[in-house]
């Protein structure tokens, strides 16, 4: 044997080492951004049992269902939802057009950063804000809205997008499910319109797979053009309860995971888990102040409690930001 | 050279001519029950158009959206929807647990198969039928209740499962769609539960992708097992100027390919073939008394006459059963 020949035997063995070693690290951990916990441990022996062909928990692809709730438990929801900052930001920007405001509750609230007397305006000062802020454009109009909002406003602690204030470890768990023939859907008590610019390239996940709450949107003729226009009035709210009924409006199958983080989230979690089969529940649980938030029963938003004393007693588990995630957020 | 070598050069020759001749058969036509019309040809252009990388009309996977009507469009819909027909049906069967409706309109018209007395009741006398057979129940019951009809129940003409009379040609033309990268989504009238326990078997298309009328619904905790009750109060319409606000609600896209059959297809088609870049508009026209049924502008179910009208002018194609399709449905 030539030299020559050894070496390139050598070097094929070698790269043919790397590649195994390679793929192994990559089969053995499909979540890098987790600690290697309990609850780690519980998502993967989850996916490999409803996966398993033959095996008692098998789960067909089709059936393959898992819902997330997306105001923290995908991405950031202190020092309030994104979504109300969306609204005060756009309340400020409308403001020239409606010099009214500046002495016409709750509008003056918000111009003044007042946060105790717009807490005080309640939901019928909130819904007034939404109406201003939400309605009266078409669909396409406020799509464009949402993608420059999000494209300039930055979040007040982080200093970032928020479309990067993203849970890198959620991340990672969605890409495993899909890769393992899970379909992924948003279940989010926030606006269905304000979700889906942005829910395809920053979640993978795309706009027919986004469930949320919703306005009355009207179809109207304009000129030959027909246009989808936003009404002001409520149309669905996509929480507690009326989670499970949006499962069943836009996905018609009981889901086997569902993963949130709030009280808004304790039916989902109920109606997917105590389905038949193997079942999968979480909780992401803010308990770190120094990486992120930290809260739970008080709080105005995100409230986890009923879901805190439900989760030992339904096998829910409770995912620690602070002991189950190495990093919070993307690079 | 040996003669069997030459045999199995001859034999591998034929074998790959074989293939390729199947290739290139299975490649020039898709859509192999339609004749090769200028309806063929529009779908075929249409489709090369938008999935042509680099060309003026393209476009990315993620927007092939394809919406198709149902009752009519994709399955026959006389002597009446087939909904209509369960409907019948359960009265029959839950009438001995109401003696009443003996002497009760619309039941009595039911039983007594009286059609005219059952025409007069309208609109009020519907609903009291979809609430005595369509709610009170759990969705997973009602699941039950529509998959076992459908197993047992026979078209009064074709004498044949309902689920048989589907049409080929808008079967391979959903195949085709989807071979291209489209997502294929029904967008019917016709109550969205009552076609999802099918709709994946037979159309190839998941519960998610089925948009449809809907009661409304509730989430109770029974005896601590949650369930999705069915109330007689109606949900949404999906028919008419709902169509685009069911697209809204359930894909938040606009569609770039539309299939109807009927006036209530007439908004659905209008806001696909309005938006920007290349689109297509079709209807199903009924017009092949002899395999199927003929009707158009004068019929209870599947009216066409608007759109009909329209078709011309906003340049959708109507497609001919008679001339159009080889065969009407799946051998």
């Amino acid at each position: 044997m030539k030299a020559g020949s050894l070496f390139r035997g050598w070097a094929v063995g070698i790269v043919g080492a790397l590649l195994a070693v390679s793929a192994a690290f990559a089969q053995s951990d499909p979540l890098p951004s987790w600690n290697d916990s309990a609850n780690k441990q519980a998502i993967l022996a989850f996916v490999e049992a409803v996966t398993a062909e033959g095996g008692a928990d098998y789960v067909a692809p089709q059936d393959r269902i898992a819902t997330f709730d997306n105001d923290g438990t995908l991405w950031v929801e202190h020092p309030m939802y994104t979504q109300l900052a969306f609204a005060l930001d756009r309340v400020k920007a409308l403001a020239p057009e409606h010099p009214d405001w500046k002495n016409t509750p709750p509008f003056k609230a918000v111009l003044d950063n007042d946060m105790e007397a717009l807490g005080k305006a309640g939901q019928k000062g909130l819904m007034e804000i939404v109406a201003a802020t939400h309605a009266g454009m078409s669909t396409d109009d406020f799509e464009k809205i949402v993608a420059e909002w999000l494209t300039s406003a930055k979040h007040p602690k982080f200093d970032k997008p928020y479309t990067e204030l993203v849970y890198q470890p959620m991340l990672e768990l969605m890409d495993y499910l899909r890769a393992n023939g899970f379909k992924t859907f948003i279940v989010s008590g926030g606006g269905i319109e304000f979700m889906r610019p942005w829910t395809e390239k920053v979640y993978g996940i795309p706009s027919e797979q986004v469930v949320g709450s919703s306005i009355v949107t009207e179809f109207k003729v304009v000129d030959g053009i027909p246009k989808l226009m936003r009404t002001p009035k409520v149309g669905f709210i996509d929480d507690k309860a009326g989670k499970p009924i949006g499962i069943l409006t836009h996905i018609g199958k009981r889901p086997i995971a569902a993963f949130g983080n709030s009280d808004g989230d304790l039916q989902m979690i109920q109606y997917t888990t105590t389905g038949p089969g193997r079942r999968l529940g979480m909780l992401v649980h803010h308990d770190d102040s120094e990486r992120e938030y930290a809260y739970d029963r008080n709080t105005h938003f995100g409230l986890l409690d009923k879901a805190l004393d439900a989760a030992p007693v339904e096998g829910w588990h409770i995912i620690s930001m602070k002991d189950d995630w190495k990093r919070i957020f993307p690079d």
